[in-house]
């Protein structure tokens, strides 16, 4: 690399603001965080929609709200650009999103999951729902869904991080809609 | 989906033991954290890097060590599986890697990076560095990489979480290996 490598200043960085944010155009993906108990998770998850330019956050369930200082701390305030809704059901929740014909995806390893890779999404949107870090995503959740996917692994461990496995599945989506 | 739905027990993911683990076929990647301020990242990383089948995590400067509370907390045990090094002074990592004919990656944003999508991987194996959460990766490091990568984003914020950008790293780069 070249000696005069310079990392980028944050105006160089053309960032969008809140208001240019919550009027671009908007990717035909949501995410629902199924009984998420980590605050940090929850924030960490709203940043990354935002970076990934996801519109919406559905909290259900347990899951956090904001205001948090616990979300704030990871989520940096991307609660302001992110727009979220908490719905105590994730059954009328997902009803409601059918209605509006979204396709309903669970993360989630099943006897019926398919790998990430192989999920081909048509023209309805999407609605992705993430579940809690130990009981993963509930069973009422998973028998409303449309299909559900899974982020092969190769180690000693039961699964990823909430937020890391959020992160990669929103960017597989994202890559195979662009 | 059908009613019948159910989630795989533990047994039934058939999981590696840590031996296995350690004897598989590796990757031809590493991950080098310069200066992750963290416990909870560090550890994030480690475990996902036992889930995506990556050997080894070089832990470099201020980065915090095993065993340590707050990395386990996170890692949920798998440094353990996954090998790790410190080295207090990345340059002369860099420099050791590069004598094992090591591309050197960094994951940051500067007037030279590029679309981590763009990135074609050679015969050579592939060390992926991970800077500090505020200011990104070291000068240091950044002059002496073959390149640089970057996460395409579209919102407010300046960067993803650290352990969620090497999440979606890793899995991406893995994917052009595969």
């Amino acid at each position: 690399m070249d000696l005069r490598v310079r990392k980028l200043k944050n105006i160089e960085l053309n960032r969008l603001s809140i208001d240019e944010f919550k009027s671009q155009q908007n990717w035909p993906l949501v995410i629902i965080l199924d009984d998420v108990r980590s605050m940090n998770n929850v924030g960490s998850v709203f940043r990354t929609c935002d970076c990934l330019g996801i519109s919406t956050v559905y909290l259900c369930g347990i899951t956090g709200q904001p205001p948090h200082r616990e979300i704030h701390k990871t989520s940096l305030g991307a609660e302001n650009s992110v727009s979220w809704e908490y719905h105590s059901s994730i059954e009328s929740l997902i009803d409601q999103l059918k209605s509006q014909n979204y396709t309903i995806a669970a993360l989630e390893q099943t006897d019926q999951s398919i790998d990430i890779q192989e999920f081909e999404p048509n023209d309805n949107p999407l609605a992705l729902i993430i579940g809690n870090e130990i009981d993963g995503v509930s069973d009422k959740a998973l028998s409303r869904c449309d299909t559900i996917l899974e982020i092969p692994q190769f180690g000693t461990k039961h699964s990823f991080n909430v937020a890391v496995s959020a992160g990669i599945a929103l960017w597989e989506l994202l890559k195979k809609m662009s």
